[in-house]
């Protein structure tokens, strides 16, 4: 059984929970991050709502508590001689790369990040292949893209593949894509060059398809504050119900973009940890490119909206809600069904949002509340507006 | 009408043509050109089977029989300063993007080379779509892709789109791709990035899906021997019926990948510049993105060695075929039926692969015969043994 995990990534908001229950669960863990996502915080002006702890003392925590070793590898994967060494030194079993710029508006804020993100994401993805293929050609790479890799067809979803009768003839081909903004674009860039890799090489990938991840605590991130996982709200790398999470918390509206029918997956993060321990124990065959799409429920932004108006409301909080002109440029009411029952037949047990979470994820707002930046709540990058020039201020 | 066309990559094969018959059709052109194609072949020790002048030259003599400019800015549009000075200055109506890397196994050598292909082919084409939306929107991208997008699916390949009906319901969305080289894929990725860049911006696109490219002479190449096009047939930048005339000349067996069934559509250049001209004349409108399939006939492997060795034999030569392992992983016998109709609606006057074409073509490649270096004609690139440290020897 695999047993030596790489977590690219690992730093990260699902990287580092996801860490530390592979750890938790006996396997080994080497962490691979060059940490830029703590410089993006700082160039950006933003910050985690948690206070986080520097990588090494996160480590360092884990290894007083449990007597767990982590490995810790600092550099950046498009740098191809420090990903072979890493990969040399570790021999892992599997690697699970969530090493990528994760955030659609950090993507769409100038020129040069958008070709900083597929440059990043893209050649971060082709050196893990080649690295797999040349010094450990069994491992099973697992690889986090993202729902919105398919964008909002008119028709179900399906995982991965689609089959498709044209013409009196039949083939089961790769699910069209339809990904809107140069980071979403970025992922089906790498789905595609994985397919290849698998197909050529005899790689084995598995490539989960993320919905929208919401909450913070997972049983591991909670022994000790110094483990406690990064939680933003901001503008750039805020998710949907977090965000609406800390607005409620600071009396701030809700903020709906346009008319608020914007429907996705949505799952809870003790769900990612659940959903990649699941793929790395069931590994793909050699040669196979599969494809989990790795949510559990489906909401519309109104829906979320309502959900922590009605929750925030019993709690004693005055929640509005207000309509902002969309930065994005997407379909607003539309029709959405996508599939997701692979993941559940591998045994996933998903947490549903209930109000005893979303309670929780409130009061979790309420504790941090004085760490708020209200200047970071609005949107501040608009698809349509994105210039050539690098933004240098806030 | 658009009457200033930029040619990214006007000095290559295609690019060349392409300049020369817009310039002839009362275009203004102006060449974008890092002339990097040039390095290419010193430093794989390979070059064209005709000689070929220098850009300078080249613009200088067709000055000088004509009484026509062409501009030319010497350049790489990874550099963003560059591609949006001469942007500025020359104010495109139409930017016909022929700048990638162009082979499947140049970009199949080597892990850096695998890397470089990608990183060019998609920062090139990001950079290009922002300049267009930020100096000239109404400008239209006139972008090489190549019908080794699609791959071979088991139904037949649509321009560009595909209708299905699925569960009930009913979408035409992107048509499934299945590309199989680093190459192909990043077309691929940048196929998708226009698309998204249409939606978004408002930008007028047209993706040219071209077909394998034979022949050498269009009417303006042929005026002058400065003129001249490149003719490639190596290993590496040599198409299917280029390398076949070229290997009857010398006397090498027509070297057959594999089973031979692999089908492809092809088109003379001669038809490259027309198709070209069409797209230019007829613009896509703003928001769009168009896709041509842009050849004229398909052919498998075997029926292009069985049309060279029989017109060989009419002129005398002993044309033998070899079955060589084949370098590529792909399907080697295989359904294949491509549409490509949207072009002939606006008016493509096909040349089909006569006789008298190949009869051209094989006695081109005799009167160069002595140009042939041997040791370029067999394949050298293997998709499946590509490693990750640098080629430095061919």
């Amino acid at each position: 059984p695999p047993k030596r995990v790489m977590v690219i990534g690992g730093d990260g908001y699902c990287g580092w929970a996801t860490s530390l229950h592979l750890s938790n669960k006996n396997y080994q863990v080497a962490i691979v991050d060059s940490l830029i996502r703590r410089l993006f915080d700082h160039q950006l002006g933003i910050n985690s709502l948690t206070p986080i702890s520097s990588i090494h003392d996160r480590i360092a925590r884990w290894k007083s508590l449990t007597g767990k070793d982590i490995r810790l590898y600092i550099g950046d994967i498009c740098d191809f001689e420090f990903l072979s060494e890493a990969f040399q030194s570790f021999n892992p079993d599997t690697v699970v790369h969530f090493g990528e710029q994760r955030s659609a508006p950090y993507s769409m804020i100038d020129r040069p990040r958008a070709v900083f993100t597929q440059h990043n994401n893209v050649v971060g993805t082709l050196n893990v292949l080649f690295a797999v293929k040349e010094f450990r050609e069994d491992c099973h790479l697992v690889k986090l893209g993202t729902m919105g890799e398919y964008g909002t067809p008119n028709i179900d979803i399906e995982e991965g593949y689609i089959t498709i009768t044209h013409n009196g003839r039949t083939d089961t081909l790769p699910y069209p894509k339809q990904a809107s903004s140069f980071y979403h674009l970025s992922k089906v860039h790498d789905s595609n060059n994985i397919a290849f890799a698998c197909k050529a090489w005899g790689i084995r990938a598995t490539d989960l398809n993320q919905g929208v991840v919401y909450g913070v605590a997972t049983d591991e991130t909670s022994m000790h504050r110094e483990l406690y996982n990064r939680f933003d709200y901001d503008g750039i790398f805020g998710t949907a119900l977090n965000r609406f999470c800390v607005q409620a918390a600071v009396d701030h509206p809700l903020t709906v973009y346009g008319k608020g029918g914007q429907t996705r997956g949505y799952l809870d993060i003790r769900d990612t940890v659940q959903c990649v321990e699941l793929a790395i124990a069931n590994p793909a065959e050699r040669g196979e490119f599969r494809v989990f799409n790795q949510f559990t429920e489906q909401f519309s932004v109104n829906q979320l909206a309502r959900l922590v108006t009605k929750v925030g409301e019993e709690m004693g909080l005055a929640v509005k809600t207000v309509s902002v002109d969309n930065p994005r440029v997407e379909a607003e009411e539309h029709y959405y069904n996508a599939k997701h029952t692979k993941l559940t037949e591998l045994g996933l047990k998903p947490h549903l949002l209930s109000d005893s979470l979303l309670d929780s994820l409130l009061n979790f707002a309420i504790q941090y509340k004085d760490r708020v930046d209200s200047r970071q709540i609005m949107p501040n990058v608009s698809w349509r507006k994105i210039g050539v020039k690098p933004t240098t201020v806030s």
